[in-house]
Formats: C-alpha cells, structure tokens, sequence
C-alpha cells in the first residue's frame, strides 16, 4: 500500500521532491514490496490532487535512485533492492554458508549510466552507421559536427566563447594529457611539469611513461594548491591543474589563487592545464569560470564525456588557440588522431539532439539527491568527516585522528563487507603519503541509491569501529 | 544497346569476369550512354543462356569499379562517367572559361569504402549501440568480445593461432607503434629504432615526436630491406619492418632473409615490429606467414582495419606474447585506452557477422582487376615502369632516367591535371632522397575505376612527356 504523507504547497522543496522522499520513506519502511506495481501516473495524480507531471517527475526520480522499475511490457513496480534496515537474524532455513555479499563498486570516476541508451541515444548511432564512410580522415583534430558540439556544449556549461577551430577532438582526458605534453618544446634537457600532489595517479603514470619529470606542488585540506610553491618556480614548463573542483581533496582555486597562478604562468612561460573534469556538476556553489577564458593564450582546457556519460566511451577534448593551437595541431598530426568517424559523428548527433543536456540535468538531480543524502547521513556523526561534496561524483572521508594504519584497516574492512573504495594515500605521489590525513574515496554515482545508502553506513559503522 | 559479344567457357577468366568486360567494353565505347537502364539480371541471364549468378557477379564488379549505379527505386543503369577516350577538341559553345578540372585523389592510403555501409554494417552498429554502457572501461586491453573476433580473424586471413588475451585492441596503427614504443626500456640513454628507408613517414614523425632516435636501414630496389647492415648493429632496441610488402617500394623479406632478421634479434635482444599493414590484399603470389608466428617471443605484430574497411575508423590491434604482452599491457594502463566500447562491440558483431570477410573479399576482386588493368595500360610502355603491385592498394611508378627533378615535374604537372600523387622523394629519411630513383607512389583502391584508369593515362603520358 503506498503511503505518501502530506505534501506541503509551502514547503521550500518542490512538489514532485517531496512526493519521491514519502515513496522513498514508503518503500524503504517496507510498506510496498519488491515487485508490488505502483500506481498508474494518471491514478496517483488524480488521487492526490497533484499535475500528472509532478507524478511523473517523482516516479522519475525514484526510476533513476534505483526504487522503481519499468515493468516489461508497462508499468512501474517497486524495484528487487536491499534495504540498509534489512534485519541480519532471521533464523536460517538450512545451514547453508553465508554467501559472499555483492559487490558494490565505490571507486571514483564511475559515474551513473542509468538512462543512456535511450531513442535518442540509439538514433544518434543508427544515424551515424548510415552515413558514408570516409576514405581516410577528413580532419585529424576531429570532425568539423562534432568540434561545433563541443564549442555550444562549453557555451552552455562554463560560458566559454570557443571557436569550433579552437576544438580538438581527442580520445579521452589521457589521450588529451599525453598529446598536450608530447606538443610541448622543453627548455631544460628534459620535460618537467608540475601536478598536483595529491592528484590524479593517472597523469603521474602517463608523464613518468613518456619520460616527463613530474614536480608535485603541494595541496592542503582547507588551504589548497600551494601557490608559494609555484611562485618559487620559473623551470617548469607547464603546470597541470585541477582548479574548480580539486581531484580529490574537492578545494578550489579563489578569485585571488588563479590570479596569482595566471600571473606565474604569464611570467615564466609556462603553459598552465586546467583539466576541467567535473565541472558539470556543481554542488552547493556557483562554478567559476574557466582559467581558458581568463587567459587563452597560456592555458590549455581538457575536459571529456568521462563523467557526463562513461568513460568506456573514450572521447574527450582540448580547447586552445594561438600558438598552442599549431602546437597541439602539429602534435595530432603526427600522432595521427585517435577517435572513430563513427563515433564523432553519433556524439555530434546526440550532442546537436539536446540529449547530452538532458542527460545531464537529470545526472545532475541525481547526484544533488545523493549528496543531500550523503550530507544527512554523515551529519553528527563524530569524528568522521566527509568531504569533496562540492561537486562531481565523488567525496573524500577524513577518519579520524591521524594514524595512516587506520586508512588501510578501514579499506580493507570495507573490502571484506563487499565494498570497493580508495585509500586516500593512492593519489598521493609515493613517500609523501604522510603528508595526507588518513581517509578514502568514493564515487557517489554509479550504484542505486539504496546500495549507495547502505554503503554510507557501513562506511561510517567501520570507520568509527576500526579508529575508536 | 548492349552487346556481349561471344563469351566462352573454355577460357580460363570465369564466364561472369568475361561478360563483366564485355559490357564494360560497350560503355567504355559509348554503345551504351549514362543514365541508360541496362537489362534486368533476370532478362540478360536469360538472353545469353547464362546462369543468373554470373551476370549479377558481373554487374556487381562493375558497380563496384563504377560502370553501373543502382537505380533509386530499382533497376540499374550506366553510371555518369568521364570516358578516358572522350574528344577535348569539340566546338566551343561558349567561350566559357575551362573549368578546373575533378581532383582525383591517389594519395596512398585510402582504401576503397564502396559497399560498407550495407545492412550488415548498420545492424551491428545498431546493436551494439543498444546494449548497456558500463561505468568504466571493462578491460583496458580491448573488449573481450572483439579481441576473439580479430584473433578468428588473424586466424582465417594469416594462418595465426593467436589467444584472444594476446591481442590488444589500438586506435590504429600509430597508436600501437607509440604504445610499442613506450613499452620498451631503453637500453642505452634514450631508445635507438631501426626504421625502413624510405618508408612511412608516419613512423619517422612519430618516433621523432616521442623523442626515439630513428636509424634508417636501405631498403633498395631489387635487393630489398640491407640485412648486412642490420647484423652490424647491436644498439637497436627494436627494428621497425613491413616484411611482406615493403611500403612503399613492394618488396618482401624472402625465408632467408627472415631467419637472417630474427636470428638478429634473438641475438641483441632487439624487439622486430612487424608492420602487417595490407596482407589482406595479395595479389600474384601467395602470402608467407608472419615473423610473429616464427618466433612469438621475438616480434611483435601490428595490424589494422585501415586497409580493409578505412582509417577513418581508427581501429587496430597488436599482437604479442609472454613479457611483450605484460609490457604493451602496463604501457596501456598508464595511457588509458584508446577505443570506444561502442565501437568495439560493433565490430565485433561484424566481424562476428562474417561482413568484414565478405567486404574484403569484394575489394580483394576488385583491387586485383584494377591492377591488371594498371599492368594491361603501362605493358609496353618505354621507360616508364609499373612496381609494387604484388600486394596491397598502391603502386610506384619509377620515372625514366635517373634526374630527381623529373619527379618533381611530374607530380607538379599531374596536380595541375587535378590528379594527386605522393613524390617518391617523401618516403626518404631527409638527406637520403638521392638514394632512391624518381618515381610517384599513388593509391589505385578509392576511385572509380574509369577515374583511375583516366588517371592511369594521364600518368602514362606526363611521365613520358616531362622526361623525354
């Protein structure tokens, strides 16, 4: 029997947000069962007075956490899901061995596929294998459709006025990294570009793979990238940055840093990357601009579909102009460009559709919804910390005290219970891990957010169990 | 009206390659004019007492060489041509300027793409765009799915027994050389390749972009890849070759020459790169196995689907075996992969499907045909020589005499005819251009077969006008 409370005209949270918190309250109290058939759209909003579409709206919102199915066939059922409340001592049927709990998978850069392939997404492709093939590349920085997609996408998402000439199409954010540092001329014997520390392992791998020597500048919790450290420099030639959402510790550079930061690159020559990965999600503040629209001749954007669709799609870009532009240009042809005709031309259909921002607006609920949940259940919980929350799809737990034992003890507890996180000391380049806090990481997107929710609490029984 | 002539069954061209060129023969000689309907399959069939397959396979070679084109609404009829033979002296209408003549596009490289875009194409890009996205990629090293479909495929095309966990799936040729080479430890202070000369350039800019110092070994005409020159080295920490048609001048590396390459590199512990890039196209003589299947240990293979389906699709392999395998494959997870899952589970089902056997054995019937056309038009002529066509879509002409210059004035004046070929000269390592003869390389596979065949004449008389 569903049970949906008392809606509040009045209250600040819209309509449909408080009808899917009462189905949620319904379904996780266990009032309608896995399987039970929810009522029809239609009959909900007539028996509770309310627009078909705000129905629609929470029955959607519910769809995309994981509580509700579509039925084959029609219809919409409560969703096969365990409950975080599910009780562990009914009396075993038979002496059968405890199975092995399912994996739920945490770690970061999953983001949520739910809802992708869709007509619109289906039709982009099918479009796209019906138009010829060419007989060689047309265009090694990529397909002149989905170079202008990608310029109106930036338009829309970071206020970037980007020419589709300034657009390079590239496999991915690796693919990016690597054919921006292979485009760079070193002024010392070798290569030497400063990142982040703690950062993304992945640079760290690809620049120690193509021979670059790696600085790690410091970022601290609370103070951020260490930009007297920076300013100390004039030998590197390029800084590679994350600077709206800090990749993991979530800080951001202020008005002040970028400046400082633009200044720095301006008088040493050093080209600055802003790989700008998840800044489509914006969480609890407003995102600021790109360091590419305050100064486009030295630095370089990257940014990819990673987070807004999946990664297994590999297709990424750069933005540059001027110089580094030839540069970049120079670097691709040699390379030869890495992304399938195919696919160019299906991302500039569904892209040229509006389905990337849908997808995107309803990802982007999505994630808000989870974060709030996140926040309310992390909130007067002692001693453990989360944090990072302020945008993308992952956040970082701080445990408490300072003990990095107690980080590894945590991972692996979490592992034994069947959930997959990062210890927070992998993003930190090896023998500098005592500088960081013990903690983890975890995305926040990719399993239902009943699993998500059941993980967060174990998340938080074990770190108060293993550092208490 | 068509006429066919007398066809005969005792001669050793099949009936349907018979009729093929007697209908081509009517409209080559203006019996039969554009836009006109030619007799159903059915009506002809029963006309010449043939079976109807023959003369469906003859009008099928046809469309594929561009005689014929599929009627909108059914039937076919002869497609609009430029006749070789067509008079340039008719009467001036008007006294319209000439107008620029059609660019015919012989750059070497672009494969013929008539006949991809079938039922079989759009069905497996369909159903691979409606399968589930995953959140990441599932296997950094390729798609399960199609890394069993290419080793079936080396299987059938190549006579290797390859385990699908050792092939790894590439973005192309040049993404599997850069992975190659950064796989590699160097032995001395920076990596030292062999590379053919001439050879692809690609390779060289390559190579240079990732800061390898390339050591050009001699290919020469007639003798073939210098192995004397090969076994003096012992600072190679790889060697670079295309052992079965040497690009660009045809050659191959006979069983002597083989035992000689690898014994090298079992002795200096130098890796062989075997560049497979057009076995799939042998014409007039029967392939030999690759180095990979004589010694796994030793070499490592790359291939792609750039000759057979087109470049446009970035899509390759390498194979490689026992600690080769593990390198390529940490070398992958430091770079990220590089190729769609869509796109690979599309291939996969093609390849699955049987089309990419059948669309290569179309191009391998029509690419054969062109080039005994190509020998048929340069048989006899004084001076002028027709090589490299034992394999592959592209050919060299070898200029006479021995005067660079000659060279240069011929693509110069071939442009200015609207007719695009590659100057011998940029195959060779920079400085080395003496070494080689004057002669073009030009791509027969991408236009139609009456464009090239004009070309082909266009070419003949060029040659023989600018070095006379």
């Amino acid at each position: 029997m569903i049970d949906v409370g008392s809606l509040d005209r009045g209250a600040p949270a819209p309509l449909h947000e408080q009808l899917a918190h009462s189905l949620r309250a319904s379904i996780l109290a266990g009032r309608v069962t896995s399987g039970e058939a929810v009522p029809s759209t239609r009959a909900l909003a007539a028996d509770l007075g309310l627009a078909r579409g705000t129905v629609v709206s929470a029955y959607e919102i519910l769809t995309g956490e994981g509580y509700l199915t579509a039925r084959p066939g029609g219809g919409t059922v409560v969703a096969e899901i365990v409950r975080p409340s599910e009780p562990r001592s009914l009396p075993a049927v038979a002496a059968a061995p405890e199975p092995a709990p399912a994996v739920i998978d945490l770690r970061p850069g999953r983001p949520g596929t739910a809802g992708i392939v869709d007509a619109a997404w289906r039709s982009a492709w099918r479009r796209a294998s019906a138009l010829e093939v060419a007989a060689d590349v047309a265009d090694v920085l990529g397909e002149p459709a989905l170079r202008r997609q990608i310029a109106a996408h930036l338009g829309r998402t970071r206020g970037l006025d980007v020419a589709p000439d300034d657009v390079i199409v590239t496999a991915g954010t690796s693919d990016a990294m690597l054919l921006t540092v292979l485009a760079l001329e070193p002024r010392g014997a070798r290569l030497r570009i400063g990142i982040e520390n703690p950062g993304y392992p992945r640079v760290r791998h690809l620049l120690g793979r193509v021979g670059v020597e790696a600085v790690p500048i410091a970022v601290r919790l609370g103070a951020g990238l260490d930009l007297d450290d920076i300013e100390a420099r004039d030998d590197l030639d390029a800084m590679i940055v994350t600077p709206h959402h800090h990749y993991p510790l979530g800080s951001r550079l202020d008005a002040a840093a970028r400046a400082r930061l633009l200044a720095w690159a301006a008088r040493t020559g050093a080209v600055v990357v802003e790989d700008d990965y998840d800044s489509e999600f914006p969480h609890g503040r407003v995102p600021l601009p790109p360091l590419h629209l305050l100064d486009p001749a030295n630095v370089v954007l990257i940014g990819s579909l990673s987070k807004v669709l999946t990664p297994a799609l590999r297709c990424g870009w750069i933005v540059a102009t001027g110089a580094w532009r030839e540069h970049l240009a120079a670097a691709r042809a040699d390379l030869d460009p890495s992304v399938s005709q195919v696919q160019q031309q299906a991302l500039a259909l569904y892209l040229g559709d509006g389905a990337l921002a849908r997808h995107t607006a309803r990802r982007r609920r999505d994630y808000r919804h989870r974060r709030r949940l996140m926040l309310e259940a992390f909130a007067g919980v002692e001693g453990v910390t989360l944090t990072a929350t302020d945008g993308g799809l992952h956040a970082v737990v701080l445990l408490p005290g300072s003990a990095r034992e107690a980080e590894t003890r945590v991972v692996a507890a979490l592992a034994a219970r069947g959930i997959v996180v990062a210890p927070l000391a992998g993003y930190a380049v090896p023998g500098t891990e005592t500088e960081l806090p013990p903690g983890l990481v975890f995305g926040y997107a990719e399993p239902s957010t009943p699993a998500l929710m059941r993980a967060v609490e174990t998340i938080i029984a074990t770190a108060r169990a293993a550092t208490s």
